[in-house]
């Protein structure tokens, strides 16, 4: 018989319904890690964690033996810029491989639909016209991909298993580089990936040093014409300076998935630019089973004192 | 000074201006291989080799020395089929490694494209709707690819990096097989490999056992629902059973790339079937300078009595 106790967490977000994604998977997996809506909680100083997204300000306030707060995605970055969540508060999130795939296939989507003219071809089909169109190698292509964490190493692999000419900005020099990939690392990594770049991936992580990075100083680096894919957060992009690219044709246009208010807001210019391709947020998503598992896992070493695996450097961010 | 005589070549093709193609990049890279038109041919029996694109019956009959027959692509099938092509001479194909990266770019596009409903979330964009679709891990998709040469393992290689579930139809147990990749040989590796399979490749050479593989049996073993990619060559495909199991629902629909007759007539019924995704035989390209590069390096070896890297078995036709 397990005799443990179990530990009590709670679900916070005010825009999505958590326990409906999450809550029969982890019933069906754990009867010892509990999840409670806020207004199920009875005793708030038994709540040891909090599963969330964009939490509230005053979110947090009722619990206080809170020891973990892990978000359901792979940033956190709201959790780290959230007012009052206390810095002995651990800060977790998923890591879902299936995640960095989907986003590593989102990229390799983009490039190609671009790269091999799939619009044109698909137009050309409709009226019955049989007219191959001009290819390049891709070998010949550059792709500038800045960020070098679960998701962009997904990113570097796949199109790097394509054929694709890659340069990386990252951190430090990786422990496992891969043949035909360079790596640009140090405070000009990032200027120095871009240059001469054919398509500009973001997937950086969103800090204080990133903030704004896709700017038209970025854009200017890249081989004229170049297409932007925007897979990182929106504060990362300055709004403005897309359209001035756009319009100064440094960039032919680009690929959005995240936006600084998401839904983007049906009167936000961007939908009425046919230069870019807009998609929902959904470069990539993490599977219910992988939350539940990795959340169950968290909660159960966050009650016997373990490591918790999924927790982040808070001083580093990520 | 080199004194080798020059080797003399000719070009056969009814339908491509071969000289226009790769006329220009032959003569930079070498003095001592020329090509010429056939009506520029003075001397026939100084011809020892042809570079070839679909040739008719007597396009061989002028040149009683010809050594070597090399096709432009990598495909050698119109000449092994060749009524009057000389027994004794050889055939060779080009080996273009950026042609197998077009390739996989070409199948790992139409995989994503339809796995991500990227078609959707274009239109939706179009009327500025933000709705997130469903999606599942490549992890759960199964891939099955028909052929293992040049192009079926950038093929593999290229979804195996982005996730998918890979199984393979081929000849032998691979000297390098990738990790999470099945290898089905044998008599039934094709019908086993597809088993279940949500996506069905086809890069089969052209043989008398392959022709008309891709019909409604074996259709029926892939998931219902599943989506053909037909990128190996018209004869593959039993026409009649495409469009039978596309409107009994055993196929959600296919992209085809190849035809039994080129271009596609307008007339023809594939044009109007809004379940078909068609592409005017463009999943891959040689490159007009690895071409040239390797029938100079062809035609020097064949002149100085070398092997020929690049010539095909005729027995085994490929």
């Amino acid at each position: 018989m397990n005799t443990t106790p179990p530990i009590i967490g709670v679900y916070l977000s005010p825009t999505l319904d958590l326990d409906a994604i999450y809550g029969e998977t982890l019933r069906e997996n754990a009867k010892d890690v509990i999840l409670l809506h806020p207004d199920e909680v009875k005793a708030p100083e038994e709540v040891r964690f909090a599963i969330c997204w964009l939490p509230d300000p005053q979110a947090f306030a009722p619990y206080p033996n809170l020891g973990l707060a892990m978000s359901i995605g792979a940033g956190v970055n709201d959790l780290l810029a959230h007012p009052y969540l206390k810095e002995d508060v651990a800060i977790a999130r998923i890591r879902d491989p299936h995640q960095a795939d989907l986003m590593a296939g989102f990229v390799a989507h983009e490039i190609l639909n671009r790269e091999r003219g799939f619009d044109d071809m698909m137009n050309n089909a409709r009226t019955r016209q049989w007219l191959p169109l001009a290819m390049r190698a891709p070998a010949m292509v550059q792709v500038a991909v800045l960020g070098h964490g679960t998701m962009g190493r997904a990113v570097v692999r796949g199109l790097s298993a394509l054929g694709f000419q890659v340069r990386v900005a990252c951190r430090s020099e990786p422990n496992e580089p891969l043949s035909g990939v360079s790596y640009h690392t140090g405070s000009g990594s990032i200027l120095s990936a871009a240059d001469g770049a054919d398509y500009l991936v973001n997937v950086l992580p969103l800090t204080v040093e990133t903030e704004n990075i896709l700017n038209v100083g970025l854009f200017t680096q890249l081989n004229k014409g170049a297409w932007l894919i925007q897979i990182g957060r929106g504060e990362h992009l300055v709004e403005a300076d897309l359209t001035t690219a756009i319009n100064e044709g440094i960039l032919s246009g680009a690929t959005l998935d995240v936006f600084r208010q998401e839904p983007l807001p049906a009167e936000h210019p961007f939908w009425s630019e046919p230069k870019l391709r807009i998609t929902p947020h959904i470069a990539s998503d993490s599977l219910p089973e992988t939350v539940s598992a990795q959340v169950i896992e968290t909660a159960r070493a966050l009650r016997s004192g373990q490591p918790l695996d999924l927790a982040i450097n808070r001083k580093r961010g990520y």
